[in-house]
This record gives C-alpha cells, structure tokens and sequence, in this order.
C-alpha cells in the first residue's frame, strides 16, 4: 500500500530490458547516436511538428533549463503557489536561472486562474526597471494537486501570456496522466494551446530516468545546447536515456502505464466517496487523490503499511476539515495493484 | 576499432541486469532507500574510513559540485591546463561555483608539477581582494593524457596545496583504471594522500550512468545535500544509481573491468612500440594511448572503420611530430576486444 | 513643492563643501586612507562598540551584500511585502545571493509582525530539502510606509529570527528619520535590539551618495571585503564616500537634517488632519506622509506644480477609498521648505 | 612625490565646485534628470554619434557590466594577460557574466596582438559545446602598461574580432590619457575602429567618481537599464555623476587634464632616461613610467617620502633586470607637479 509517491516504484519490466537490449555495442557519446537520433524523431511525430529534444536527468532540470532559457536581469516567473518550481526545487529556477524571481499565483485546485494571472502580472509593468519585469508563464499539468488543466483553461493561461509577449512552459512531470485523462493528443495539449516549452516527464511513469525539455521552436534550441551542457546535465551515455523513452513511446506503453495509474486512482476516489468515514478533498482527474481522514484512520493505515503525506490544507479547505482529521495525499503509479488500493479502501 | 573514447561503450551486462533487478517493488525516493544506503556504507569499507557519497549524473557535475563547495567570492582554483573541468565542461564549473576562475597550471604528460602549481599559486597572495584568491587544487587521475599520478607525485601536490590551506579535489573519471595501473587502494590513493573531494566515475568504466561525489569529511556534507538538491542532481529513482553501484564495486568488478581496459591500451602500446612506421609519444598509464601516426595511415585506418580523434601536440614533442605526422588518442575500455587491437595495431 | 521622493533633493551644503575640502592632497586608495579609517571610528563611537563599516554606491548595494553575506544554496529571506529589496530592487539581492528567494511576509503599516513571520519561516523546515531553507530576516527602519518599528517590535521580530537562528538585518535607508523619531540611540536600535547587519543611508537624508554596510559582528568582516569588491563597489576615492560621512555624522548634522524632514512631514500631517476634504490614510512616524485625496484634488495639485506619486492601496484600506479618492505618498526631506508644505496643504 | 596611482589623487576643483554648483534644488531620481539628459547628449556630441550612456560607480562595474552584456553559456572572453578585468576585478566580470571565462592573451607591453587573438580564439571552435565558445574581446586604453593602441593596432584586432562575429570592448579607464597621447578624436578612436562597448573612465582623471559605459549601438540600451540596476549600479542622485561630467567634459577640461599628466609622465621619463643609474624599461605613451632602479635606490626615494610600487618583470625583459635592480610603477596625474618630478628624477 505504497500511496507517498509515484517515485517510489522502480521501472517498468519493458523499461530494463530496454536497457539491457541497448547494453552492448558502441555509440557515439553525448547525445549524438542514432538511437538518440531516433527517439528524438518519435517526439517529433508524437507531437505532430518539429520539435527539439533534450535529454536531461531530473524534471528539475528540465523545468529550470526551460525557465532559464528565457530569463533576462529582474525577471519575474508566474506560477501556482503549489508548482514544483516553487516549493520542491530548492531553489534550482532561481540558480540557473541567475536569480528569477517566482511570483506565486493562487487558485484552487493547483491551477492558476487566468484572471489571477492577469492580475499579478499586471504589478510587474515590464519597462519599469525598479520592481522586476514579467518573464514567463509556467503551469503543471497534471497539477501538484492531480487536477488537469482543460484545453480551454489552458487557452485562458495563453492568451494572458501572449497578451504580455511572455513565453509559456509547461511542467509535464506527470504528462500522461494529464493526456490520457484528458483524452486529448500531444499536440493539442501543448502547442495548439501556446505551450512554447514543456518539460516531458518520463521518471514517474515507469522510466528509471528520463526526462526531456521539449522546444516547440526549434530555432531556439542552439543556445540551449550550451546551457545543458554547462548545467551538467548531458550524459555521454545519453543512449540509456534514449533508450528509456524508446520502448516507453513505443505501441502505447506510456499512454497504457499512465491509464493504469489513473484507474488506480479512480478506484481509490470510488471507494473513499462509498466510505461512511472518509471523504475526497476534491475529485482526481490524474493520478492523485486528496482525501480527508480521521487521525486516527490515517495512524492505523500507516501502522498496517501503507505509506502516504499528509498535505497542507489550502485556505478554502479550512472549515471542511475538523479538528480530528487530516488531508493525506495517496499518489498511484504504472505499479499500484488494484488489491492495494482495495486493502486500503476497505480500511478507510 | 572504437578508440574514440570509452563512453562509446553501453553498459556491462552485469549492470544492466542489476537494473532489471531491481525494477520491482518500491523505495523511498531521493537518495533515501535501502540500497541508496547500502551502496554509500560499501563506499565507506572501500575507502577504510567513514566517508559521504553523493551520487550524481555526471562526472561534469561531480567536478563542479566539488568546486563550487569550496569556492568563496573571487576564488581561484587551480588544475592542469589540459584538465577536464578546464576544458570539457563549457563553463559548468563557472556556473555552479558562481564564478570561480580555473587557473591552468601547466605540466608535462597532463600532470601539473608541484613547483609549477606552487608558482601560480604564490601569483594571488591570499589577502589581496583585488587580484582573486586560491580557493582550491584540483587533479584528475588518470589524467587525460593517460598517465596516473604515482603516490609521491600526489604527496608533492597535496603538500602545496596544504601549505596554502587550500582543499585538494580529485576527478576520477578513471578512478578504476588509475587504481589498478599503481596496484595500491582506494584510500591510498586519496585521503592517505591528502585528496578532500573526489569525482568518483562508474560511467567510463562499465555504467550506464553512475557517479559520485565523496567527501572523505562527512562533516562537510550538510551543505552538500543542499547544493545537489539546487543543481537538480538529486534524482527521485536514486536507485538506478546505487543499483548500478552495487554491482560495479561487487566481487572486484569495477577494477576487473579497469584491468581489461588498461590490458588493452598496453596491448595497443606494445603493438604500436614493435611498429616501422608508428610510435608511442608516451607511455601510457591507463587507458588511453597517445600514437604518433603518418597521417596517411590514420586515413586508412578510418576509413577501415577505426574509430579515434587527433590531439593537441603539447609543446614538449612540437619537433617530435612531422609534418605528415599527427598525434592521436587511442581509448580502451571494459568492451575493447583483443583482436580489434590487435587489426589496428597490423595496420599501423 | 517636491514631495515625491527624499531622493529628488541634492546635497546639504555642508556635504558638498566637505568634498572641496578633501579634494586636495593625496590619500591611499581603495578604502584605506586615513579618512576612512577615521570615519570608521566615527561609526564605532556611533554605535557604542565595535562594527566593521563598508562603504558602498547605493542602499541597493548595501542590502544585497547583507543579504548575499549570509545565504546558502536554497535560502530563502523573510521580509515584508513592501520592502525595497522586494519590490525596488530589479533582482538584486537574487542575484548578489546566487538566487536567494524573497519571502514577502504581510503585515499592516509596512511592518511584519513577529506571529506573521514565524508562521512564514515555520513552512521552510531547515532540514527539508526540497522546500529551500530559512537564511535570514529584514526589517526596513523606518519602513516604506513611513511608520516605525518600536523597540519591542524590533525585539518581537529578533526573537523569531534568534529562535530560528537567522541572522537578521536592517534596510536603514531612512535610519536617521527612524532614529529621532524614537529618540533613541543607534545601539538602542539595532543591535542590542538583534540586529546583525545593518544598511545605514545617508543619501536620502542630505548626502549625495553615501551608504554603508554595517557589520556588528566584526570576525564576518573578512568575506565582506571580497564580496564588496566582486560586485564592483570598492570605490578607488573611497574618501568621496568618507568625505561626506565625516561631516554627516559630525556636530549632530545627520540628526538634525532627519529632524527637520520629519517635522515638515509632521507638519504636512497636522495639515491635512485638519483638512476637510482630505485625510491621512495612517499616522507618519518618520518623513513619509500617505495621505487620501480626492482625485481631482490630486490632479489640481499636481497641476500647480506638486510632485507626489500614487500608492497601492492596501487591502486592509480597500473599503476606506472612495470610487473619487486614491492613496498618495508625500515624501519630505532635509531640504522641504516649510512654506511649500503650506502651500500644499491650503490646496488639499 | 605620489606616483602610486592617479586615484591617489582627490578632485579637481572644478569638479568638487561643479559638485557644491549643483547641490541645491531638486530633480528627478534614479538618471532621469535634465542634467543627467544634458551630459548624455555632450556624450553623443563628443563620440560625434548617437550614443548609449550608463552612469556607474566604478570601472570595474563599467567593465563588468558591458561583459555581462554580451555573454551566454559557457561563454569565453579575451583580454590581455595583464588586463584590469584579468588581475584586478577579484572576479567581477565572472561574477557579473554568470560565469564568462576570461582567457589571458600575452603580448609585449601590455597589449594583445592580432595574430596572438586570433590563436587564441582558434582554440574555442564556436559550436564546440564542451569547450567553451568564444564571446568578446576587450582591450584596455590607455593599457595597464602605459601604452597606446595605435588605430592601426585597434583595426587589427577589431578585424579579428568581427572575423569571428565578437563584440569588441574597451576599457577607457585612461582613455583620455591615451585619447590626447594619439591626438586622436573618441569618435576615431573607438567606433570608428570597431568598438561596440567602451568603459569611460573619469575618476582617474580627475573626478570623484565618475564611470560611464558608451554602448555605440543605442538599441542595446534597454538590456541595460535592468542589467545596471540588478547590479546596484543605478545611482538616486545621479546627477552628482552628471555633475562631475559636465564639467569633466566641458572646454576641454578632460583633455587638458590628461594633457598634464602625460607631460610630467614624459617628464618623467626624460629624466630618467638621462640618469647613469636608472634607466626606463619600455617608453611611455601615458601616463604611467615603467622604470628600472637599482633596489638601494628605490627604497632611498621610499624613505624621502616618494611612494610608487615594484612591477612584476615580463618574460621578455627577465633578462634585462639585474639582481640588484628591480621593476617599478610610476603614475602621474592632473594633480602631480613637475617639482616632485624633478625631486624624483634627481635621486634617480
């Protein structure tokens, strides 16, 4: 009953062997063989144009060599108050990127609202050089609190960023969850929405680790180069990455991990609604799930093995949970069994 | 005849099966499981003290990590000309050190000399802020060119280095094939010696992608944990390197692989000594072989598939090497076949 | 009638005539001349022990290199919303700090309040290394609202920043104006309240250019003059900066130029107190008056050659503005003329 | 008998004068004042085309700023080996750039030759992302060794420069010193010949504090503004750096000051070539007196009162130096007076 983190499986069979299959033989280092080549080709027919792909280790990598590439001195990202960037990073926008500040935006859910965005950019206006002036939009789909964006939330988002000339990334650690949940392609979900750079999330959906920065105007991936580079973050052997993705996007095997993780997901939310005890915070569109529990609900479930975080109770939360409850996040993955999630339904 | 360098190479099959090995079941994330601690306490036994072992993704972010630990304000920090932190990192230990200067110090065969480093050195007098101020030493062993620093030349540098209080990093890109090249261990070869830091590299040797960062001071590891989290080296399935690692420092492997390497490159040295038309410039330590070629012949040998790049010619042999003569890096590693030596060598 | 900032004002004659004065002669350079070292006693004796004193261009400057002095990788800085260095600065304390992130923390009258500050700094566990890491807190005396924290208020706010170990600093742009608004003394004030690092301005209050960082802590000044010099504000005729502080701090002249622009603020204040038309938004303590006027009354002002700058309207005061009416600053200086305050409260 | 350096030096009077002329009344903040329009368009005036002008504290930040401008990842800049930015910035241009390396460039007497830049430049191919990539040139005029640039030597290296697409910087911390040696005009001297970036120094010359950076194409201007203020480089007052300008620049102040100091550098020189015991090491074009002296009779004039430094010897001259003798500095100034030359060159 392993519900703290899609983290915290391993990889999947296909994924290993993958690696084992791609073991032997030689290749031109640092991104540069065929196989790279190749799995590079696959993102582009993924998303249906010409795209440039770089392979990085970490999504942290990936969103702040994204967020990087479009700094400039004063600069000012929007992005939720619960984004990744903001609260698990450690500050890693902010290094590479030489000091951005990160604006954070509220609205419930873990989505930005375009109207708050509007209204925080607004504060920054961009030639005043005293107060910091507004530099890119980013937004995480599936969100930190497993909602999605719809296309038409994230149309709202890009027609506030192009308003202000500002570049729009999305943080798609969780990608697949968010497309398979939203039944939609590659394509529409990003650059037919305005997404100008995403982080492409593999790690959590059964890669060991695979991540890439995907840039939908390819003419800006030269300076991007360099920036990898000097950020450490091109591995000679970049083909076990490649190699990671290449099973991964191959016949549906990403799109099929991230369903199951959403099922999994599903079926959580189903039994706690069913439960007299417990409740959900709000409905999991992807693959996490907030639930209220009684304390001592909770105690007995971790005492009886199954892991989960306790989670901050957002502001317009706070009268709906009593004093003897708790909000506790439960997070599937490609690996959950559905006999765990039954085990700890039943319990709730 | 893949000479071009070792990181041409895939992965040993026992590291790839490690992976599979351990693709099931669950584990704490970031660096905090089970294995991630196992693979750190096998660290401590072979270097026979307790030391802190931060895994990383590069040997690039190992080397800047390093640097960027010790560095302060105007910092000065002092490696071979030929190093590769000075000459194959774009800049990275620039970046992560926010600026730190690398000041080549130069040396015959990559290895900077003690007098040679004590004269640079002594050129920014520690308490003048105007010119910079020495903030650390850094050695690769094996060195780029091949060669391995012998226990007393490391005496002789570390005791510069500690005259002027200065922390002594070592990048072991080819830590294995060094070691096994002086027949001494691990911890004679470091902190016996006087070495603070060391890039400590599976990757060259045989992994996928396994690096280290080792702090033989584990009281300096607080802040480390920070620095790596900031640089998005932290990776979430930590395990994939410490599975890696696990079975690469098992059973002797790791030197087993670097013995196979450097029995190449010796190979490939005897062959070429016993040549007519070709020469060693110098004798190789590790893995690397650096030959003296008619260019006519290095044509042909390329375009019979050989793989391998030319070189600098360092000022030393300037009137060694003809004009239709070139210099060339031969690289060996864990996956080089006796009889590809042996069909580069006959057509030498 | 210029009240739009105390930085619109040029020099105190005295100023002015010191740097003819000290503009013969000879002095060594780069802040080690004779008068340098004298006005650095001349701070010490201010300040009832001994303080390690670097002059610096601008309170920009001198906040940044506080705030850089003491951050680490993931740092995060606690301050008020309004504070200059978070909203007036461009990025600079993100940038001399390699990236430390701004905390803005609520509070009424431009002042954090200590539960406010505790409960920010309490969402940055210290170990957790995801989230960033609390490195520092600062005050701004007198604050961008022109009121001033009380001795038990700098006491409140130092105990939080004790109880968590963070070294705590003060903007002191408009130090003399908070000074005889209490009345009491610099030690008084900063560090036998906790301060540890103060920014002390003399430019507002009648220099032309002549700021200092103050370290109580003098064993921390040895970085400083590393970091000073790296981020280019090692002035060669330091004796510029020290020319004018020689006068400045000499005969009570910086007390008595912060007297009198706060009594023409006290006098704008009565003024507009008594006005029927207008209204003080709240209280001044020091030389900041924040006053709401109608509209048209603004406009007519502005007309009749007032220079005065608008204000965000605070949300605790959303309900006191009328549809006509808007929050407006008036600064005054050393250099306010009693009859231009007049003149302008007739017209209010 | 100050030959220290020329920012021993205090003020001329007209510009302490200008200073207290300009003290009262009040003006806009923060550059955007009438006087600091008016200086910018003498700035255009002088350069005899529509110039870009940043006032800042100090040449290191001219300097620092205008390299940061220019630079990306992994950037590379070439300087002489004995360039300010080099020996005397405590990594101000690294810290400023995020990062950019400096690569010395060695040539005689201070200055870099075309031949020598271009084998330099050579050694970073710009596409080439493991090495480095090739970003800027600066030279320094006058050079830190006295000498000038002659507009033939400026073209040539501007030719290699914009061979390789790289934006050419000059530091003018003497540039009037070397403006009036080639009795030239700025206009020839700089944009003319290919200059993009120039670092304006005053403060040696006369001036408190006095430093502009000239970017000859206005349309990089507005990077600018928000790179100055990040950097804690945008003065409130402003105008008293305009103030010191406009007089600087008027009637030929700038140019009879840098007049003088030249003559008594020649002075110098003279007299010393015509002494039996001392004689010059290289002749000036500036305002600095390369000299060698017999160690007795250097620390003779060290204990009469003359202060001056010893100079590291160049390789080439190592020959030229006896044991007993040494390498000395001397620098002259507007403020230096022809009796303490002759006091000088008599002990000589």
């Amino acid at each position: 009953m392993i519900f703290s983190s899609d983290n915290w499986a391993g990889a999947h069979p296909a994924i290993a062997e993958s690696l084992v299959a791609h073991a032997g033989g030689y290749a031109s280092a640092y991104g540069t063989s065929e196989l790279d080549r190749k799995v590079e080709r696959k993102f582009s027919e993924i998303f249906e144009r010409d795209v440039a792909v770089f392979f990085v280790g970490t999504g942290t990598a990936a969103n702040a060599l994204a967020l990087s590439s479009v700094n400039r001195a004063g600069g000012v990202v929007f992005c939720h108050r619960d984004a990744h960037v903001n609260v698990d990073e450690c500050g890693a926008p902010e290094f590479f990127s030489h000091g951005a500040r990160l604006c954070p935006v509220d609205g419930i859910g873990g989505k930005m609202d375009a109207p708050g965005l509007e209204a925080e950019i607004r504060r920054f206006p961009p030639e005043f050089i005293h107060g910091g002036r507004p530099m890119a939009v980013t937004i995480t789909q599936a969100t930190e609190s497993g909602t999605v964006y719809s296309p038409a939330e994230i149309d709202a988002i890009a027609a506030v960023a192009k308003s202000h000339k500002l570049p729009l990334h999305m943080d798609g650690a969780r990608f697949a969850n968010a497309l398979v949940s939203l039944g939609t392609t590659p394509a529409e979900m990003t650059w037919k929405r305005g997404i100008d750079l995403l982080s492409f999330g593999g790690t959590k959906n059964g890669c060991w680790c695979a991540e890439a920065l995907v840039l939908f105007d390819p003419s800006k991936a030269h300076e991007m180069h360099f920036l990898r580079k000097r950020a450490a973050q091109l591995f000679s052997k970049s083909r076990f990455i490649a190699a990671q993705f290449d099973v991964y996007l191959s016949g549906d095997l990403w799109l099929n991990l991230a369903r199951h993780a959403n099922a999994m997901a599903e079926r959580l939310a189903d039994g706690i609604s069913a439960s007299a005890k417990s409740r959900l915070a709000w409905s999991p569109d992807a693959n996490e799930v907030f639930v209220i529990l009684k304390q001592d609900v909770a105690s007995k479930l971790q005492q009886h093995g199954a892991v989960f975080y306790d989670w901050h109770v957002p502001d317009h939360l706070a009268d709906s949970v009593a004093a003897d409850e708790g909000l506790y996040r439960l997070v599937t993955s490609f690996a959950t069994r559905s006999e765990d999630v039954d085990r700890f339904v039943e319990a709730c």
